[in-house]
């Protein structure tokens, strides 16, 4: 895996893929899948994020404060969805889903080597935490496998249907007032 | 247009789409272009969003409290990028791009008859706009257009680049855990 400037996440999220997150607590890590999440700042790079105590995860990120996101692509379609629909508290996701987990170098969640990109993140504002559920996490560092043959990444329309990315449009020669975001 | 329940916005936004945004401040309509933003919660129904000082439309959702969140597909992403690359302090934006305004029922912000849909929103929580200029929406009614041939949205890639939608994988079957969201 290949690393890219923490300062880029918006350029992995901002699109709204499906990805799963990843924590560890007492050893122990565990694997979620997420939909609500947006960028909220590029740089320092902030990323807003739903996670609910009906999630394990939960519990682990309040006491750890620390977290992976990983995107998935096409491929992994099936695991996404049965990912988040059984729970941490009843199976090893990693074992059960056959993924293969790698350390991180700023957090204690593990990557998740077979995902085009791993961000990894620190809880930077619980304000909305109670409220809404709403963390905001600041991306540390990131991997991307630049040598993934399949990079369509998926995006749930909230029913059990993703639509996978079809092809892209380059506008970037009208985006005069975001110069400074294309580099 | 037809209307949707206001419940239903997650259906719209979770996949990520890049949305245009409207306003109206002292009779005075204007429409911004948006890629930070997500779900928050499914009922009631909360939407995130950064609409920064740095966006003509911050003082009139300040002000007013309401916006529409229209959802553009494909055909209408030159335009889509160039309302991002232009100020509502300098042109009247409706006028220029040629979209037609129709009123809202809840707000004081107009729908665009050129989308795919419109969600009317108010304000609900401010907490994390001075922080972040982080508003959580509250969708009030929501408008489609179930006619409309065209309905491959857009998502950012945060560098002036857009993925469009591509073909839809259904595993709704999958999801035992989250039926409910399939009504």
């Amino acid at each position: 895996m290949k690393q890219m400037p923490a300062s880029k996440a918006y350029r992995l999220l901002e699109a709204g893929p499906i990805v799963l997150v990843t924590t560890a607590q007492d050893g122990r890590p565990n694997v979620m899948t997420m939909g609500f999440h947006m960028v909220v700042q590029h740089d320092p790079p902030l990323i807003g994020c739903v996670i609910g105590p009906w999630d394990h995860s939960h519990a682990a990120l309040r006491a750890t404060g620390e977290c992976v996101i990983a995107i998935p692509t096409v491929d992994l379609a099936r695991k996404v969805v049965d990912i988040g629909n059984c729970s941490g508290t009843e199976v090893d996701k990693f074992a059960k889903f056959r993924l293969t987990l790698k350390p991180a170098k700023e957090v204690g969640a593990p990557l998740i080597a077979e995902c085009l990109a791993n961000i990894e993140c620190r809880v930077a504002d619980t304000t909305l935490a109670d409220r809404y559920n709403l963390f905001v996490l600041q991306a540390v560092r990131i991997w991307t496998d630049p040598e993934r043959k399949e990079r369509r990444t998926l995006h749930h329309n909230g029913d059990g249907t993703f639509t996978v990315d079809g092809r892209t449009i380059d506008l970037k020669e009208r985006m005069v007032l975001w110069k400074q975001f294309q580099d």
